[in-house]
């Protein structure tokens, strides 16, 4: 069990143990499906000898099965039951690793249980997540072929005269009938709105001339994909179709640095050096990539600061883009796995500019 | 401004200032769009003196105008100048509330700044956000109304045969066309599966003769509508028709009983002795309802332990229901102000049994 795994770095990093709320975290290490607890407090202790207890609402007493758990009732103080559990695993005093979205309400209410050196649950999580085993990358494929299929469907679609925000909750219902669920809020930024890559799909109707700029993923059993691809609506502005090869190429390039031993920084570098050259350093505003699992955005980051050596089995994105403001925009991006020393692409929809 | 009544209530009580991450009482304070921080430190620091000043990451720099703000970028370290911050408002120590929903890893953080006492910031902002003003009454008055009209269409529906999730979809879809999003993922639970409260929505299909409980929401400018109809497709169980009546006379007893001056509990009281007297008390098993404005769940709690003495302005639900378990289940729901001195209810769709 992965529990067991953790438990071996909290004692190899010298840590005393973990308070662990829900999340993907929590979902990684047991399996366990607990999605909507709320406010209602739901911990999972973990010592370095490798003993646990999970505390929960008493909701869940009914779904939670063969594991070491203690419920409370609504009325009841759970910080109490928590103090309990806390002695019983010789955890109310000690370095303590806390899972970074538990709510503060509850960090709050367990300062007052002990004498505690609390640092952030990431700092080994992430040691045990980058890098996806069989099982993990078959699901993230899955995912990924969601999204191209999805992106299929788009380029068949009559686009003209669309709002953005009527595309995106289109892409977001193909996504919904395929796959768990949408992995975030899709993007649909067209014309000169691409120049914005925060921009969130309004009113504005998709163009003749306009480049769009598509990005959107989905999940599988938890494991999410995300691609971006940016199409034409009949034949764009010159500059634009000079950007579309730029931010072609560096995406290419970036892929192709891929390799086992490599510093994630270094994958970055290829994307930003070769944007640079072609004299749109300045519109490159964001990171090459990110890492992508159970969270849409993990480890390892693929920006100017990534000092994580990559490794077979981690998973990222791939996704440079340039942005011109009053002009528009253009990012490609792919979901990648290290496997045999070098990357392979996930998603595969076409990266050559698809005119519709 | 709204924060000026924040800092009174914090004189009063005798702490020294709040530290508030963006959420539902960022956005009632102040009226900034700050969404999406994700990771990224964004922290608004009050004192008890009037003096406030927010720390949000770069990408806020074209957002946030007219307010003292500091933004930090990618690569600097953030607690290094919310450290500033704090010191300049002189609350690098003391009593010091926080926003209950802050990410743990944030408060980590914070912790290292100074020498603190933390509080969960719920127990000053419920005392603000209870009492709604006429315009804050004038939101919730339209999501409520859309969420009528999203009945009205429900109800014309060929509902036989359709699966529970696809219906769940058609009403967000209904919803999302009409207003700012759905309040929370609507629940649709048809025959036995109505007999869970917290039923997600499946594949089974609606057939004949089944009892569906619809409950769902929508948002307008941020502020939440949520109700609950149970309808009849075609005869039901007789056994079925008796809790229907059951719960809306609950339901109506409870709405009546209303008056400001009044403890919650004794709201709950009122459905709850009436469906006790009518034999079906151990299977109503939740509270009679909870606030409701930008949050969907917020006090006042409508439940045994509602000691929030009512007052003109308190928005709420009244939703009592009856679960038995093989048969089926009922719940009616409706949204309420204090006005006036006693109740008036926000949502007016039909609560006779519709049978379809």
């Amino acid at each position: 069990m992965r529990l067991n795994k953790l438990t071996s770095l909290l004692k190899e990093k010298a840590f005393d143990g973990a308070l662990i709320s829900p999340g993907t975290n929590l979902y990684y290490l047991t399996s366990l499906h607990i999605h909507e607890a709320g406010e209602r407090l739901t911990v999972l202790a973990v010592n370095s000898n490798g003993e646990y207890h999970l505390l929960a609402p008493s909701l869940y007493e009914n779904v939670i099965r063969d594991f070491p758990a203690t419920f409370w009732r609504d009325g009841e103080n759970p910080y109490g039951k928590l103090a309990e559990i806390l002695k019983e695993l010789d955890l109310s005093s000690g370095r303590i690793l806390v899972e970074n979205t538990m709510r503060a309400d509850w960090l709050i209410g367990i300062l007052k249980l002990g004498s505690f050196e609390f640092h952030p649950l990431s700092i080994l999580m992430r040691e045990l997540r980058m890098r996806k085993d069989a099982e993990e990358i078959r699901l993230m494929e899955k995912a990924a072929k969601i999204v191209d299929e999805v992106f299929e469907e788009i380029i068949g679609m009559d686009l003209i005269g669309m709002r953005e925000k009527d595309l995106a909750l289109k892409i977001e219902l193909l996504i919904r009938e395929r796959s768990d669920g949408i992995s975030f809020e899709p993007i649909v930024a067209s014309g000169e709105n691409g120049a914005n890559p925060h921009h969130a799909p309004g009113e504005r109707k998709l163009g003749e001339g306009d480049l769009v700029i598509l990005d959107y993923g989905a999940k599988w059993e938890g494991y999410c994909s995300d691609i971006t691809r940016t199409i034409a609506l009949g034949k764009p502005d010159k500059k634009l179709l000079e950007i579309y090869e730029v931010v072609k190429n560096a995406q290419e390039g970036a892929f192709q640095t891929v390799r086992e031993g490599l510093k994630a920084k270094e994958v970055d570098k290829a994307a930003r050096n070769y944007i640079a050259e072609a004299g749109y350093g300045e519109y490159f505003t964001h990171r090459t990539g990110h890492g992508l699992g159970l969270d849409v955005h993990e480890e390892p980051y693929i920006g100017p600061d990534g000092e994580v050596i990559l490794k077979n089995g981690m998973t990222f994105t791939i996704e440079p883009g340039i942005y011109v403001p009053g002009l528009g925009g253009v990012r490609i991006e792919d979901d990648v796995v290290v496997e045999g020393g070098k990357g392979r692409r996930l998603t595969k929809a076409p990266r050559e500019l698809i005119i519709v």
